[in-house]
């Protein structure tokens, strides 16, 4: 960390702060320069988290130098995390592509839109049984019959599950039926929700908050990885800007920047980012170009009577269609589909 | 609703959407123009909400005409919502300061900020037994010990008591002690955690979401009414935006938006929102003078050895002069302190 | 138009909408529900774009149907637009880089950087001779020296050239050195050059503004055609959002969402949108997978010595590397480069 | 300036470095840390402006420790800027209301509004003669007649006049009727319209552009002073969020920090900021109450039917009404009105 001192910082200021950072253990050395005198500390200055260093007096800014995040970092582990979901792998040279409703409707329904996304490419199975949604009048999911349904699915078509947890309380359910749990954009700070699911021995897609900075979304990851569930996949699904146009704005740089920051996987969510079909086949092409190591994708085989994100949704025949141009792209950037 | 077709749409698409507004009880008209043909729906348009209207073929756009919450809104109860929390009114005529620390730390420092802030004038006492951090590193509150100590400086002070819940596990032990259950900025699309607070006998104050619209902000305090609970308390506490200078930005305008749009108190909480000690009294003062029907103010003894947000609390004696500043802006807008 | 009244609208307030309405030459019709009385707006509604609906007596809010553009829409013109640039054709299936340094230095440096970039495919040669810095301290450009260098540069190399313009009274001599004016992103709203370069022979390139929605973006376009200039490019090149690990944030669904809206080509500009070197490659892949029709890519020899944006400038040889990926991806989605 | 090194830097990487600042005129010195060395820079970091050290091999990231402005700084000038415009003092103990319509539209509304302001309180008359439209087909104000209106309503009302300039070719013409030149929010980066009326005789106030930091909106500040006019007025007038239930958003928080940052007087526009007549109020004395200098606020006696703007003008009696609260609101900060 460098503390920066106002022109009006007294030698009392200095002698202060100088022994508080010694204080926790760290070791500080001051420059003196023409217009401002700074403060230097040595050694892990995640010692000084919990002290407000910039309400001492005389300090100006405290500009901290490392991370606050530690077990996701490249800096920690330099290869990539290659997570094996029942032997779907995901972060490895080939990509992999999780398709589904947004939320589970009947079993039928399911199991119809599980084998045309299988016979797309798809490797995973994606449906919400439980569904955060805006308003509390909208269609809120099936709940644990959602999850019956997903398993008969699984069952059926070998697709391993990804589905959202909502609740604490509703996890023991969960692992039984999941093999991967999503944290959903809304619960990105729901610590509690992501301390419990970093005791759990399923992989975890985190998905970024509508308004988190990538350093709050990796430090949201660290919570998993801090409880001790290093399997965690993160996953860009757009930001709120004040563009009106599309539901969110995809962040597609945010690809390269965690994949440089982080060994965790990086999976790109178009639907949900754009919020219209016909800009969801773009978006998914650009990800793959970005260096995502797979998408999230929702299809409905009747995206009019869909129970929610009918306005995203893409048809089973549009993802086998897109899926050919993903390969190619993903040749392009030297990855494989 | 205002279903705006393409200039493509066909006959069939313009019969088929009537069909289907028809369909859920509602009346379509069709308005054929010289450049688009809109069809409108007569009737409770809440029934459309699970209907993805935008997706059907022809249609460019549909615009909803009503808003999507009905409890919390002006049009459903016109007169001021008043909450009377152990003889303290929340909502009236006179204005309300909640202060005291970030979080509990020890039972002596929190009785005697809780003593100092009641004769600065403050008639509610905050601290966070339960803290949300962004890192997992961070000091996360004394749990339930915490809860404790606030039960104790009620019992000397008087003051109610106003503290975070994070967690539905937590409700039952936390209603024993606290007076207002507070759901903090992070937890606003909690749905469960909505859900279960409007099952709860105690007021809750609802914090608005680092990138919540108004709208959104509205529509998860409907969860809460709809669940049961009408005694809800809605707080602004900063929005997240470009600038960096402050640690949020205190969006004011939310106070008469909301004060328009709906029945509920609005509190204010400009510790949060500018992060910065020097800039609390400037938005407090701004917030009364705008109409907010009180503040949440952070108060710490001693803020550089604060376990949490030590930058942004006053000292005791800056809350006291702030307060008779505040007392004559109240005057000047017409309310009482 | 859609005016939607308040409850309390008198029948009264409806006479005087429909008078005004009316009064300019449109046709009302007025549609009474249960809970809101609405009046509908025939014909073209940008007569009442001077007119303030919204604060007439018992509106509650005005919604427009139409784009309040014309000349840029796919409605006025279905086919793209295709712009011929000294037989360089921007807006066809082939796509076009645009590549050269942040500012023109010295007749040597930008001599041999053409000839760098021209060997790796560009075809168009970007460079500053007037640059908007933020900063009134730093490098300004060289001003009309640096238009001389720009069309030797030309002249050796033979590709035409793009600069960008900030002054009205600049234009009359910049256009007998470019071939394409650039207007910036912190001029998009500079109503007085859009106007004027409206008036110029030469093609114009918009850059989106850091705050601009689509619909801004699009209407200061309309702006150059209203003027008689009917060649002009969009570029996208990032907006400002609240994340700070890139410059700015890429907004790569604009690229499909302009597409469907407006008939002109759009240019990526992934240089100035992410302002560091190693993530310029991954985001011109992502554009052109989006669908752009081309990228502007800022290049030097020697970017540590840059006297401007080094920090995000390519080496020659990585944008050599980087053609040859981009040529497979513009393949993959049936276009060429 | 602190230089970060990534934990891979060579020993050359730090001695080119060092090597490169010794260059500039500056002292670096090496602290090697146990997880990453630093290089820090003594001396005035503006040299290193147009360096782009973050580019530099074996660079993590390079922090400036200096505010890159200082004319406009508090730190180069202590005490409050105080600026006499034909008597009436803006930044002193008084606080100043500017008031009039959007745009000048007759000579006789002209006056009659002229009149109803100062009888009211305002000091100062706004008008537009030049209007910046975002639709090339809206009012683009009256032009020079519109000027010489103004010219007559400070013959005869006696107050000075502030009206937007938005070309440097007018500027002549300009300072001929104006008091105070404006410069509007969107041409806050129209660098050589900064620059030329920083060469003027007339103050000029500079309005925040919809996405600017403080840091940029002060940089803008610097230009018209580095080019000699030190009479510069800062007006904070709402910045773009993701927020639409207003215009755009006031950040209200800017007042305070710019006051800390800077020795310039800061008016507040809350007309354009919420952008509906019933918000400009509140938000008016919540402005006054966070230590504003002044305000700007458009008054128009027959809002229906303004050329522009009409949905956020205050009728002249609800000027009248608002100024005796505002003196209220001035005297319970310190200030009068």
């Amino acid at each position: 960390m460098i503390i920066v001192l106002k022109p009006s910082a007294t030698e009392e200021d200095i002698a202060h702060i100088v022994d508080r950072v010694t204080g926790v253990g760290l070791s500080p050395f001051v420059k003196r320069g023409t217009e401002r005198t700074i403060i230097g500390v040595v050694g892990d200055e995640r010692l000084l988290a919990s002290v407000p260093v910039s309400a001492f007096s005389g300090v100006e800014t405290a500009l901290p130098i490392l991370s606050p995040y530690k077990l996701v970092s490249r800096e920690f582990k330099q290869e990539d995390t290659v997570i094996d979901v029942e032997g779907v792998v995901i972060g490895g040279n080939r990509l992999v592509v999780m398709a589904g409703p947004c939320s589970v409707e009947t079993s039928d329904s399911l199991l119809s839109v599980a084998e045309h996304v299988k016979a797309a490419g798809a490797r995973i199975l994606r449906g919400g049984a439980f569904k955060p949604r805006t308003s509390p009048y909208a269609f809120q999911g099936l709940g644990m019959e959602g999850l019956e349904y997903l398993s008969r699915a699984k069952e059926k078509t070998g697709l391993p599950i990804i589905t959202e947890v909502m609740d604490p309380r509703d996890i023991p359910t969960m692992v039984k039926h999941a093999d991967i749990l999503q944290i959903g954009a809304r619960n990105m700070q729901n610590f509690r929700l992501l301390s419990e699911v970093g005791t759990c021995s399923k992989p975890v897609m985190l998905k970024r908050g509508l308004s988190a900075t990538i350093k709050e979304f990796l430090l949201s990851a660290e919570y998993i990885l801090a409880a001790g569930n290093h399997r965690v996949i993160l996953c860009e699904r757009g930001i709120r800007t004040f563009e009106t146009a599309t539901r969110n704005t995809l962040d597609l740089s945010a690809v390269p920047v965690l994949k440089s920051l982080s060994h965790l996987p990086v999976i790109v969510d178009p639907s949900h980012a754009v919020g219209k079909t016909a800009l969801v086949a773009p978006m998914a092409k650009a990800a793959v170009a970005a260096g995502a190591d797979g998408l999230m994708i929702e299809v409905h085989e009747n995206p009019e009577e869909a129970l929610c994100d009918g306005e995203q949704a893409l048809l089973p025949k549009a993802l086998t269609a897109l899926m050919s141009e993903l390969r190619q792209i993903a040749h392009a950037v030297g990855r494989d589909l």
